[in-house]
């Protein structure tokens, strides 16, 4: 087990889908940043269901209990730990769940895993339900990265095979950003997003689900986060990026695409803009040896259909070993993509915040 | 900086293209593990330049010294240390190389991240030179798991538009990898590699370079490797594979194919086959909650196309701040992919060691 | 910031002295672990301000709430968190608090480093009350070593300047470590225990304070715990218990006394007592080379007096820039040694479960 | 196994006592710091055995070979790489020495751990000649820190039962640490050092061994290093210095004497000086809730004595499984301590060097 992450800002989660609450305690927040709860509200409820038809209708607690950590809504350097209260917990009864394990859920990996000691409730600590407080730690350093001139914006980038106009690799305007936070079915075109509503709405009336990729830029970045080899900002996304449950593709830049083609065609020339060094085109996705170029950073995150649908599949009784057909009952997102884009913000900002502090160690700085 | 990686089996990485010598430190090998020299050397050949045309003709010294970490070729529970000497080192003049940063390599962001205190001959530590200390490492941890019946295999899935017949995602048989480990430019089609091959004939006769995908699968995995969350296979592999210099993308199972899919057809359904639990397609490419379920791990690496080039390219001086024009010299690898099918293996047999081990921490066993 | 520690016990400490709630969560715990609540509670209350007239009469609430990481009160596997409701909260003025440093607080310290927007109150996250959710951590650490064999216990050796009998370093009965847990005052010898108390006495009737030490003793333990040089387990132990507030010196077996020794007189001669090598004496404390042989184990933690006292004390006012005199007032432990005996218990426990964890991975132990 | 250290100044340690070669990796220097290798082998050589007759006479080669990590003797900000060759290796039969552990040696513990395929030559990685590699990284930090204002020194503050006039809490002065560095037996009392060097003498002659302990200040630290809890200064500190071979104790300011006292004696009172914030006194040694406060900070490390001595001793045979006399040949340090000091030196500026980074985190300072 290992639900937590990073060097500067340390994020520790924990929860199950149906234990009493879950949360995250966030270490190493710098003293002094002030959060806007409001604006942080705003934020989770991006990531919450029930917003739209296109997401499951369950009801989450709309905002966090904050514990320790802030003074009057400003960090004061010690841990900040937020919870949020679990409703209507274990009230079902999840034997039939337990001997039958979901595919393409983690129930069979846990169930091997913990011996049977697993929460099987709603999935437990691999619950989706576990992104909400990746996005209270996330959200809270959006607002300190924006307010050092680092702005963080993502979109649908698929759902299926339908594609959404992709993010201009040489950056968007804040206008851009700002419209698609503020929709709930984040798309630059508009238009594509019906097509996709279309094809999630197919998949829901088949009781069937359906995958997509999100597209995530990062602007305002200055030159020098992150590390050569094992610190690298791509091994520290991507590290964070898979932590997400259902993203089973990470690229940055060009992605797969750079592998097709030429050196000639990929290599980004590097020119001076006034005094600014900038490259031409943006293949690297701002990144070079692990190091942030200054230009936007760019990367999309692929994820799988929700495991969860009404079609009967083929699985297995651990307990009659033997092959059984099951049917899940209840009903469950068609596609987490919608849901998941502010969760790749939160994911990259948490990142990003980490290693801009972690730059602050590159010199020796001593003032008495 | 933080070229160290791992929690059981921690590598520490060290040298520069053109310093003294360059190496790796791994602490956590198990004592008692024999390690055959001539096997592993045998397999840092395949990563070393010049064994065939479509490499750079700069030999490196065969073999790396041993330091310490054995006795007679057993690993004694000390960490184990390898060194391999640089020769006809910082014989040039980087001085020209140091004001006009090359594009696509971290020149410029070195520059700026060390304030000019980098050492730009070669590249530096960015170089793939450190590469063969990864292969040292990782050699070493692919006897190990293939003693405890593990065993991972990889080829050049793509080179350019050029693509090989997938692995299939149930298994190969040892007699494939066997194959693929013994040739210099291991392919499972051996017409696509003609292709490839003429593709990259083509580069190199042009000043150019191409990219390409290596696919990697292992074999034998128990259940339970990894963990939620953020150490979760997929995140602890793809942090280690995006160490790996010009890596931009890492996708497992389907990858960013499962994203066009419906839940109906990426859902990997359950069987037993005897008393072993199976699936009947294997989308997730054998991970599931960031733990293995026993099935082959499946997963692909994106290569950008070598950066160096004969071609001129557009890049700016520092010192004189203008906009230049840049040739660079010397041959180059006009694609590394055939060199880095081996990289992929050692960098997925060292994380999959570390998770043998991590394993190991379910439980409590105590004896006296 | 870290309030963080551990490699397989993960522990993750939030709270300040008046902030909503503080607590801990425990990662890595291993799955299928009962935990006796009733038995923890009891533990706690060992900590508890209150239990006795030497100690200072703030109630504590009694018992955590669990939010999460156990299913009918056995681990799942899942992190678990605990908290602790505080009440009465932030109800006074601190503003004088924050102008003038208290000596041998952490005030003046937490002030610069957290440039003023540190959480003041009752010492924020510097509070001795922090002490709770490490012995929440450790309370459940101790029940699961005892269920492995392995006992701690821990008595006050020393207030001022009178000393309780020590404990034999070849080893105390069940029935002593019994007693001792059962005492609001754990001495060895009830005599010295109320000497004890009288000097507490005294310096409480003087609106002063005064130290001690606390020796721990832990029994049962299995040979090769701990790891040369930086895990050996005399430094995992070491920045435990310097971890708690006071703590100001740490020796294992003879410490300080064995750099007065001969080594004729400090080597402890190996014997065979049946099949088990044991030593005649334990001046190593158990341990040697970083790593338990199998002897007890035997630490002393030194404690200073508490920093808060009625006496006027000496200080400045950071605003007015000048030197002022300081009056504390309010009623405080005048001797914490007492109620530090189960805290370092709890430290010990967490230190070694996590070293019991961590000697799986000297091998590796594959079955499928 | 955890022979690395560190979150910034991270160092990896390498070799045994009779392997090829043993070194350290330090990874995280800032770049463009230039090392003095003339001082660094003088400080070397401070350590290094067979300096006087209170040494071992075996000859240690030297100076370290420096494979990576500078350009012209200045810090590149790749990982720096320092190797010592050992000679005469591994030309003895050990075949004894495996079978029989030496009394407070870390043989038997080794051998349990590493079921018997530990390396036992000259103590392996146990060996007390693995410190070299700790002062080449701690000889570089104390370059670095000296260039900031801190100055770290050290002398023997006991040998037996001699005990040397102690540091002044209050701080000392530069000639007196310049003139400790220029002594093979730095004491701050020179009659006092005749004493202990007669005590010395004594245990040679009757083939026995002597403890003693170290005292150490680092001066001119500013305000604000270290954390609260799990990284505060003694944490990290005592971590390292019980890394240390035979170190069994260490204390902080008036350490274990602090226990013995009221709160009024042992509270520091603070004053102005000037715009400085100083203590009266200082028991706290310099640190006050894990943070330096910006006085001296002060430390002890006790030393038991050397555990090779010719006497005769008890031990057993592992292989006949009975009780033997054990004789142990060959000319050994009969007291470590002097030797020991620049080791406790570097050990500290390491920790030192880690902190001032990690103050660098502990505010945002974006500039682009």
């Amino acid at each position: 087990m290992a639900s937590y992450w990073g060097k500067h800002i340390h994020i520790s989660i924990f929860g199950q889908s149906h234990s009493t609450a879950i949360g995250v305690t966030i270490d190493g927040l710098p003293a002094g940043e002030s959060i806007d709860l409001d604006a942080l509200s705003f934020f989770l409820k991006r990531r919450a269901p029930g917003n739209s038809s296109f997401s499951t209708p369950r009801k989450e607690a709309d905002f966090p209990e904050f514990l320790c950590g802030m003074v009057n809504d400003i960090t004061c350097g010690a841990p900040l730990t937020a919870m949020i209260h679990n409703t209507n917990t274990r009230s079902q009864d999840y034997s039939k769940l337990k001997d039958c394990p979901r595919p393409a859920h983690a129930d069979y990996t846990a169930h091997m895993k913990y011996r049977g000691y697993q929460d099987v409730a709603g999935g437990g600590h691999f619950s989706g339900r576990l992104t909400a407080p990746l996005c209270i730690a996330g959200g809270i350093c959006l607002q300190i990265l924006s307010r050092y001139g680092i702005e963080i914006g993502a979109h649908i980038a698929s759902v299926g095979s339908v594609f959404d106009t992709p993010f201009s690799p040489l950056g968007e305007t804040e206008d851009t950003f700002a419209q698609l936070k503020s929709s709930s079915f984040p798309v630059m075109d508009e238009k594509t997003g019906t097509d996709m509503k279309a094809v999630i709405e197919t998949a829901r009336n088949q009781g069937d689900s359906v995958g997509g990729v999100v597209e995530c830029m990062a602007m305002g970045l200055p030159v020098g986060l992150g590390n050569p080899m094992f610190e690298g900002l791509e091994s520290r996304l991507a590290s964070m990026l898979f932590s997400i449950p259902a993203v089973k593709g990470v690229e940055f830049g060009a992605g797969f695409e750079s592998a097709t083609l030429f050196g000639s065609q990929n290599n980004d020339p590097f020119y001076l803009d006034g005094s600014t060094v900038r490259t031409r085109t943006n293949h690297s996705g701002g990144i070079l040896g692990g190091i942030s170029n200054g230009m936007p950073l760019l990367l999309r995150a692929a994820f799988k259909p929700t495991p969860s649908i009404s079609k009967e599949q083929q699985s297995i009784s651990l307990s009659q070993q033997k092959n059984i057909p099951l049917n899940i009952v209840g009903r469950h997102d068609p596609c987490i993509v919608p849901r998941a884009v502010p969760v790749v913000e939160a994911a990259v900002a948490i990142v990003l915040l980490d290693a801009l502090l972690d730059r602050n160690t590159d010199q020796i700085n001593k003032t008495n």
